[in-house]
């Protein structure tokens, strides 16, 4: 496949495109412990409202090291992951309408939707009852196992597509994808605004999109983060407060402050001591998810009425709506550019907490 | 202490009421394993603001039996519980302007609160962030224990006194001080209504007054009950539906069924299971308080974007808002009228759940 420049934007295009199956370069998993290796995988032939993207850059998201690793469920190996992807419409089906050759795009963590249940209908189709089809590791539609975008081409239904601005970077935009609307999405529901306390929990990829979303939307921002070794940072990201959950003095000086807590931290927490930090209905929202139950006693939700929720990515309409707010409010997340061959190295550091704050990886050195 | 005739309102006074101190016939725990006995409790001179108020019926809830038992914490033997009051106003304080001499009353679970923070200035007094002052077991303002209702007198501030409406029996009103309240409240937060579909878990003294006040409000509800014993009960009381949560096929049947569904069951449920029949947005309030941690996978709160809640009792201005809207709408609590002397029994018919559907002590058995 050749590739366009990036300072090109329309895509050129290959006679074998013209061909059933599109073979591609990805990077793939093929057990649970093993490294990432250097694969091809297949893209199916354009159906009529089909878009075909050349994707440029790839977000690294601590879904993709729990799903290679087989800590959420079983996995059909080699599997490519990667649920955070812009690049441009290099070709469209015959009846495609919402986006055009040539167009810079994403795809976040899901391709298809059953549109028919009341969920789809009400344009929340991440929360589809009959389960929408996840970018990587679900039932396509053909029947295949859906291939993730560490990879250099993806086909995708044009419903599922996503208009990228062109005030925001391509790599930047890419955790946009994931992490942006999986913030994005609680802050709005929950009203994260002028007037509204709003606590931030974990300074990682997705805390450090809700600290600066949730500021944009006008509230007044905290974090809560172990130690106190990125507040600089986290003031920088326009938090007005900045505290060590690891100082049980937090939990005493903060109790009944807050409207809204995002968690974001995926290993379980102390529950209990955060909702009391909720006053008077409040919401703890999680969107991290540690694998194991959490224990939450009934008496510390009775206290001011609290909520403990969870929330999930978002629709595919506020997901264009998020995109639209970052381009306006000049919101982009912190990346780190990695080559396709620094995957296993960029997971590693995840799991240290060593990256501030998201592994991009460019496609480029994939083709 | 002479007795008022119940078909006499005016409540008739004894000279002694002159007196500083008023010392009046009771019930009271002396242990956390004893029987109850009968004694005399000592209620304060009457304050300018302060109503006294011969009492007629106490319910009996399960907060009581949970108090007494020493199951929420140390309890300062001896105790007289009981926070489902009602009676009449034998006297007032100088400076009482909401209650007169004669007046129909109830007092619910607290007596006073600090009237100053943010909550108690929204008119959630409940959630008083310096603590409400408990009917009974609670530090009062002059340094005493706070005694409840299953006695013949009581003397309270006339802002925590609620005007019973004429319509509402006496031995009816008492429930609805605590049980009432405590279903009414989450039920009007999360806006039963038309259109919205309402489950109760227990159909107890919480549950079967949740079923009649949502049937009320307009909602579709659904009982989910451990067994189909009482399904006729809860048709007659309004519910659409009845389903046996001792059969695992009532939680495939009604999977992402509810908007809204309250718990009133006190023992740990599963609740990961009852979450998983929310449907999108949906929350599960708990107003039955198991003691120990109840086990909550976050992967349930992700799908619907669930919420998982507590809710107390009620703040008093909505509790008068309940007993006016229960008068309105001819809703009364299934009533068992007890003896002073049957409480200890009534306890083990309630821990058996062989009540339909609430004990409530005629206090004419105890002058």
């Amino acid at each position: 496949m050749p590739r366009s420049s990036s300072d090109n934007p329309t895509a050129r295009f290959s006679p074998e495109l013209e061909d059933a199956i599109l073979t591609v370069n990805a990077v793939a998993a093929t057990s649970a412990t093993g490294p990432l290796v250097r694969t091809t995988v297949e893209r199916r032939d354009l159906g009529p409202r089909d878009i075909l993207i050349e994707i440029r850059y790839a977000g690294i998201c601590h879904s993709d090291i729990h799903t290679v690793r087989g800590e959420w469920g079983d996995v059909a190996y080699p599997l490519t992951v990667g649920h955070e992807i812009v690049g441009l419409v290099a070709e469209v089906g015959p009846e495609v309408s919402r986006h055009a050759v040539g167009d810079r795009v994403g795809v976040g963590c899901m391709v298809n939707s059953c549109r028919e249940c009341a969920n789809c209908r009400a344009g929340q189709e991440q929360y589809c009852e009959n389960g929408n089809t996840g970018t990587y590791g679900s039932i396509d539609r053909d029947g295949t196992v859906t291939q993730g975008g560490y990879s250099t081409h993806i086909v995708v239904d044009e419903d599922f597509v996503l208009r990228v601005p062109e005030s925001i970077p391509y790599e930047a935009a890419a955790p946009l994808l994931c992490a942006g609307i999986t913030t994005y999405s609680p802050l709005a529901h929950w009203k994260a605004g002028p007037g509204r306390k709003v606590a931030v929990v974990g300074l990682g990829g997705l805390g450090h999109l809700a600290v600066k979303i949730a500021v944009a939307m006008g509230a007044e921002v905290t974090v809560l983060s172990q130690t106190l070794g990125k507040k600089d940072d986290g003031l920088a990201f326009g938090a007005q407060s900045y505290h060590a959950t690891g100082d049980t003095a937090t939990f005493e000086a903060l109790r009944n402050s807050f409207d809204l807590i995002v968690n974001t931290v995926s290993a379980p927490i102390d529950i209990a001591a955060y909702l009391r930090l909720l006053r008077l209905d409040g919401t703890l929202v999680s969107v991290g998810a540690p694998p194991e139950p959490l224990p939450v006693p009934v008496f510390a939700l009775f206290g001011n009425r609290r909520s403990f929720a969870g929330s999930s990515i978002g629709g595919i309409a506020e997901t264009q709506e998020m995109l639209d707010f970052c381009a306006e409010r000049g919101i982009a997340p912190e990346v780190e550019v990695i080559g396709a061959d620094e995957v296993d190295e960029a997971y590693e550091r995840v799991l240290r907490s060593d990256v501030r704050y998201r592994f991009v990886i460019d496609i480029d050195t994939l083709r």
